[in-house]
């Protein structure tokens, strides 16, 4: 049984890869995809105020239930009447399940059939997540896009781990869409439940998780446990593997990549939607993302650079105002409105980057403009 | 001899007290009076854009000789083309010199007559500022208004430390001013030079320091030593006499002063400009001022208050978008957005005090306002 009408819209299949464009519908708003999704993990997107966001032309970002959960508690957000309202962003959202989160706590964590007993790592109290739990959390925060509650399958893993670890995250799945059946939105708006396709990097294993996943028939579909160690190559090649057999009314999310030309690969494959820390991080590190490459701005070269923004071709609050010099001076300085303005700038990138991947995909020109920009985005711009 | 024509033009006298209306002019736009300067230590006001400072009203912005000189240092900003190039900020400042600063390092600096020799708290190094070396740094900062190099009194001090005090701090300006005649500005417009008013608690003291500042000729005069331990009335008394002494129609500034109603006081007694990391700092430690009074919005109560900004009368960015819970909520993540936008509530809130302070005496009804406001503002709006 359906839990919602299929909320993706494919608009255009390029003839020379499976580049794709489409559109996501939802009730604060469509999504048009490719799409790169910024990280908003405890309801904000660090640094950024709601007009930064809607400035870099956001379409729509992620929070992290794991986080919310914790703090302030899932209660208190749905009492703000959902996430949206709650961070004032009146714009789609989506919420990862938490799965990634409590499995990365290692030695705090224990794994049942029934869900992830966890300790908290702010005040050391124990909590249990099982897919019922994590889906009444993602209820109760409201964001448009839910995901599965999931076993993130470690790289490297044996066939029979891997085997073992997908049908967890099966069963969990199953669970969570009965859950979801019998408990409709509380907001008053649809929440469109993504599946979470595993599997390691063994093939067969992705190729079962999807015809169990399409008999779940979710909303949409992501894959997980990339970019969790592996090569790059097998990074794209699972993708694209897994995108060979995933159905094709569908969105397709890959979870936690990358850099630019990681999007342009996996887009090629035919990805729709992607999310990253990165861009942020990143900004925080001193790196930044540019037109020319990638810039380490916090190197002494750029303490006389008064007439050079981050990037000359980016139209970025960041870039339109302030030079390499004080950008650099305010990261030596350990300045919030360093990492702030870095930030606005590598994630306006990202987003802008996947505004040029739609128009190209729209011009029939994609595949040779993405094999270009592969090449130049990973080159030293300093 | 006089260093530049007169800059401030006073526009009104209350009649009922020693407030005034008054604008001083510069090359980067006028500044109204009575007005509070946000303090943008190392050339930021930390977490805030030029554009959230726009928006707050902020006519001036004050920067740190001491911070910038270390780093990046003042000839970097000479090449940028002076400070407000550098930051993006065209509009006028102000920048102490860096008196109170090394004076604060206590066992890390040595007091000569020739000047201050200091050991930098980033790295070890030994600088010395004298009165002409902290008049060349302020020309290379190049903001609109800078300040003659003071030893600060310390609170309590005897007669005749404060008077060995004074000696030397005007010394130094004489020192200063001789230097600033022989060096003319190199950013190509008038930098305006305050004396500062020093001589402790003690009010023949702060008329001999008055008096021979007169004759130094400065552009503009501070009350300095204020807020340094002494009781509040101590600090309005003073400042009370200090004004009654100064010329009618020069500028008068308290720096480091206060909280909302000791501006409200020191307008009264006929103080002109003020400037305070107080907003700012207690922003980030959870307080902010409201028209209601005080509210420390870190309390357990405001996790519910999703419908309440932090002052239901605040038009700024922060009241007009974010609830009570979400500020308390980034508050307790120590997210830099809270600060960011706590900080805009608290400057914007400030300045907007001093322009209803400023309609306040054109329609003249400052007196009885200010002391209706005095009350209100320290009652707690929780």
């Amino acid at each position: 049984m359906k839990l919602n009408e299929n909320p993706f819209e494919l608009l255009k299949k390029s003839a020379k890869s499976k580049a794709r464009l489409g559109v996501i519908h939802t009730a604060h708003g469509d999504v048009t995809t490719p799409v790169f999704m910024p990280v908003g993990t405890a309801a904000t997107v660090k640094g950024l105020t709601s007009r930064d966001i809607r400035e870099i032309d956001a379409e729509i970002i992620l929070a992290n239930t794991y986080h919310l959960y914790l703090r302030p508690g899932t209660k208190l957000i749905a009492e703000a009447g959902g996430v949206q309202k709650f961070m004032s962003w009146n714009k789609p959202m989506l919420t990862d399940s938490g799965g990634f989160q409590v499995w990365s706590l290692k030695q705090f964590r224990k794994i049942t059939e029934e869900g992830v007993q966890f300790k908290s790592l702010l005040d050391g109290s124990r909590h249990l997540f099982t897919p019922a739990s994590v889906m009444n959390a993602q209820r109760e925060i409201g964001a448009d896009i839910i995901m599965a509650f999931d076993e993130c399958t470690p790289y490297p893993s044996t066939v029979e781990e891997a085997e073992k670890s997908l049908a967890l995250t099966l069963k969990w799945t199953r669970e969570a869409k009965e859950w979801l059946l019998a408990n409709p939105p509380i907001h008053g708006y649809p929440q469109f439940f993504f599946g979470i396709v595993q599997g390691g990097m063994h093939k067969e294993l992705r190729q079962k998780s999807i015809e169990a996943l399409k008999e779940i028939e979710p909303d949409g579909y992501a894959m997980g446990g990339l970019s969790v160690g592996e090569p790059v190559e097998t990074m794209y090649e699972i993708a694209d593997f897994c995108t060979n057999l995933l159905p094709e009314d569908r969105a397709r999310y890959v979870m936690g990549v990358g850099t630019p030309w990681n999007l342009l690969e996996l887009v090629k494959r035919g990805v729709d939607m992607c999310d990253c820390i990165l861009p942020a991080k990143n900004a925080q590190d001193g790196l930044v993302y540019t037109s020319r490459g990638v810039l380490r701005y916090k190197g002494a070269k750029f303490a006389h650079q008064h007439d050079l923004p981050l990037d000359p071709n980016c139209d970025c609050y960041c870039c339109r105002n302030y030079s390499r010099a004080y950008l650099r001076h305010l990261f030596k300085e350990k300045e919030p409105l360093g990492w702030t303005l870095a930030a606005i700038h590598n994630l306006h990138f990202y987003i802008h980057l996947m505004k040029d991947v739609k128009s190209n995909i729209a011009d029939d020109t994609f595949e040779e403009w993405a094999d270009e920009q592969v090449k130049m985005l990973q080159e030293n711009a300093g």
